[in-house]
């Protein structure tokens, strides 16, 4: 129930923006804010939600809340992926309350109304005379899965890019073969900030000084230039150009594309795409470089596959190894807080204890995510202050000024 | 402080309020609508909020909370029941914090006013000159006396309707002599969802197959007629009209009201009085219809007197037995709060542990309110989701819709 | 973000405040009047929030948040105290967590931007041709040190009065020598109330029969006059009559001022000082007014210096003894809690368990300021009832008048 006053003030927010500089301090931490962005961008993007190993089996179903919405996301019996609204056509009643499960028909608990798996209502008792069951079916929620992400839209008018974004992307992910993958380990946090700080974050490696975990593995001149490089990062940018020439030989022999594509800030559905190289042994995101899981995925044979990795507007990041994936997802909670779900998935095959070790596979990103959750914090704390003053982006991080332009054009369009 | 701007918002749902319909999501989850909904209808109309037997002794009081006030009911030496709020008159400070006691004088703890059993200011210190005493009485609330029943209004313009009420009632719960028994047990509990989801999940009995204690001695058809009874529920029915018309001979020769009267939306106090029939012994709300109490209350001595169902808007329902008699009151606490409370009283002369048992004699209501406190959670959960449409109540459910109808026509009657 | 629909509410019970009666009840509790005291009061006056002895060494530091700021202040190697916002200037991250610390630099934790101790950036990395370091220095916060009391003021346009305000107080304060005494004791307390009632109530002694260990000390007449006296008080009267009329010759004998400077409402940095004499043994505040620290401070030789006491608006009180110093800061949290710091300053070379137990010595004010949470939570749980109307402040009450007064002002001036 935003009032359009309180629009406004947003609204001037936004018509402020300094473009270089980082966000007006309500934009952060105003609840009023918060409900805008729902609207204006979790309410009418495509948001990553699931992959398909969440829901392996015909019956299988997950829900997930993205703001004020519950979405019931199943694979029925013909293994067709649907997405529903969590609420009964009766009197609006939750259907389904648990993370996820099994089910044949959804039957809701209150008054037992029942509706089948496309979501057709089958049974209501002591309807009147005339009563018209078709007209209280599930609402349908849109859906897309591309090449195992599963994504929903809860606008009746999607954002009419994503088949082509999908068609851009798929030749750099199918490989990796995510349908015949099963989820390894899956956590969420929740994160004390804003979820545009929890992505601004992750658009930059400036603070990866902060990352000692993962800076064995990864190279710390993500979203770097040679002009940015100082004596700091000198020996670290050298290795990682004498990486990336012999990277590209590997990726040829593989058939595996690996130059970027990069559209964060010139489209609806704004992305970044590319393969990179890994530093030590160079195949995982392990302490020492070398592989997590002995299974490799799909049919490859050469574990120094480096990371290939996907960067979406508005909610999500994806690694793609040889031998894991590892999937981000953020949904904000409150103005104040946001959910991180982190997934990981390895080989259907592979045998936890055998082929891999949960603790080793999930370790650099474990620690990586508590050290962002405190930079989060942080930042969150620091932006609230009203002697906050937006500031400049550096070079380095030009994908986080990507990032804002991006959502001030998505808020644009709706004020 | 609601501002008129936002009041505007809830005006907005109120008008576009569909009958035989739900009413909108925002209505049932925004903190502007509990706004409102204080101030139409907490704040204007009865409220039920005690019994007598509360307050058995001259001196004993109760506080109550009703939305943001606080209300003392006091039994003065008089024994007249008197209600005040409870603020003192100097600078504010709430004078009893206890939900219940005995006092003589009500003495501020602040700075020591103290005020008689009539609310008179007696004393206040280093008062100048000229101070006139009389002007600082505590502020007194309406307060009615039902057969037992305790209401407050705290509107200066109560409800005109309610005396006449009164005496319609009167007639069938005066013979239960409900001031001359005692509270066996009084538990509060927490919904998590709004009040009119607790009230209009007590209206239907379309989901009491979710209360398999209850329908032990309930009939499962409360609010059916015979053209909604479907396969499921036709034993149950032919059992009820065989009680019924069995039934109907005991009140006679008891001298017991026992038709109907319905008048939920057609008056200011609405409401719906009937005596019916139980199921299995016929006696009480137990396991298998037998007493609960073998004290039978007044001087009944046929224990197969029913059930005496009354059900009072906004915020009551009651059921009076042959052995004891059952209040229900919820209040709202937050939009996505209420709180219930539940009475049980037996003959001030049964003997606990003797003559009743506290478990056996709460069973029945405190199984139902568990089941009906997760009803409602999941209810309100599912309302808040914006992909909620309301939709429609079934003709069992007539008085759910009955609810809405009264509960729309006093929220328009101040816009 | 307080929008100007919500302003014009809360100036309306502004508008209708009467003199000599308590404020509307709204001002009180709703979030919209505590935005409005925090814009019109906290973010405008000299606040005071720290004493020297809280740095005791160049490179301490202690944080402190008025309101949605938070502030550095920090002494540096020149010994010179100074304040900083508490925020980057690259994306605006909080920079110092901790209460208290010691530091060189100023590295923030996110990318390490680098200040010195007087705020100018001196290091950030990777960034671009031109880049100009000194337009990010630190932001200032005024501040100033009154006899070792340290004031912030966040707005750039400090009250002016407040130099004329230190030059008449200093003479009071300075023989006290607040700067070289050191903590012996500091605690925080959340009070359940409303900052403008904690102050209220400090305000006046007629609810001093609640503190009985603080009478043991304190005469029960503060704010009285001699025809505000009823029987109750008179021997206490008589009392305080026979020791202020010793007091003031023990006063010119150790060369200190005594008189009464009453400005509380007639001034934009309200205040009022004076020096009177203590009950029982006169010393401290004690059980038996004898010393609770043996090292008396500065060079003074008699213990019998009464309590020299300042009250200032909006948010502090004081009292210096002749072996202890007590500071009590009151800042909002929320509209419905208030933080209450105190803390105990003895001589610096006091031994604890020697010359001073920090039991003894905080007793009587731990005790006085857990009385004083459950009137401040009394209060604030009245006023928030719609029953409530705004009562009358009698004669020994008249420093509360003048509180609202001051607040009054304060709120009109940016309305």
């Amino acid at each position: 129930m935003t009032t359009s006053r309180i629009r406004e003030d947003v609204a001037g927010l936004i018509a402020t923006r300094t473009p270089g500089r980082s966000l007006e301090g309500d934009l952060y931490v105003s609840p009023e804010a918060l409900d805008l962005d729902l609207d204006a961008i979790f309410y009418r993007s495509w948001i990553f939600v699931a992959v398909e190993p969440d829901l392996p089996e015909a019956g299988d179903y997950v829900t997930v809340s993205v703001g004020r919405y519950s979405v019931i996301i199943t694979r029925d019996d013909d293994e067709e992926i649907r997405a529903f609204h969590n609420v009964c056509r009766h009197r609006g009643s939750r259907l389904l309350d648990d993370k996820c499960g099994s089910i044949g028909n959804i039957v809701c608990p209150y008054h037992q109304w029942t509706y089948d798996q496309q979501g057709h209502l089958l049974h209501a008792e002591s309807t009147p005379p005339g009563f018209d069951r078709s007209l209280f079916s599930l609402r349908k929620v849109n859906l897309r899965n591309v090449s195992g992400l599963i994504f929903v839209c809860l606008s009746d008018d999607p954002p009419e890019d994503f088949d082509e974004f999908a068609s851009r992307v798929t030749p750099y992910l199918a490989p990796h073969r995510l349908p015949t993958t099963k989820i390894a380990h899956q956590i969420d946090i929740v994160e004390n900030g804003n979820w545009k700080l929890v992505m601004e974050n992750n658009r930059e490696c400036t603070h990866c000084g902060g990352h000692p975990e993962l800076l064995c593995s990864l190279f710390p001149v993500y979203g770097y230039q040679e002009s940015d490089i100082g004596p700091r990062l000198r020996p670290a940018w050298d290795r990682y150009l004498a990486a990336k020439a012999e990277f590209e030989g590997i990726c040829a022999r593989n058939g595996l594309p690996w130059a970027a594509i990069e559209e964060l800030d010139t489209r609806r559905t704004g992305f970044r795409i590319e393969r990179e190289p890994l530093d030590m042994a160079g195949e995982s995101f392990t302490i020492d470089g070398t592989l997590a899981s002995r299974k490799l995925l799909a049919d490859f044979t050469e574990p120094r596959l480096g990371r290939l990795s996907m960067h979406l507007q508005p909610n999500a990041w994806f690694h793609f190894l040889s031998d894991h994936i590892v999937t981000f997802s953020v949904l904000p909670l409150t103005a104040d807080s946001s959910l991180l779900r982190t997934t990981w998935l390895v080989a259907a095959d592979a045998v936890e204890g055998v082929d891999y070790d949960v603790d080793k596979l999930t370790y650099v990103w474990q620690q990586t995510n508590d050290q962002d959750r405190a930079f989060v914090a942080r930042a969150h704390a620091g932006v609230g202050n009203p002697a906050y003053v937006p500031g400049p982006y550096l070079p380095p991080e030009y994908q986080v000024e990507a990032f804002c332009n991006w959502y001030v054009q998505r808020v644009r369009e709706i004020l």
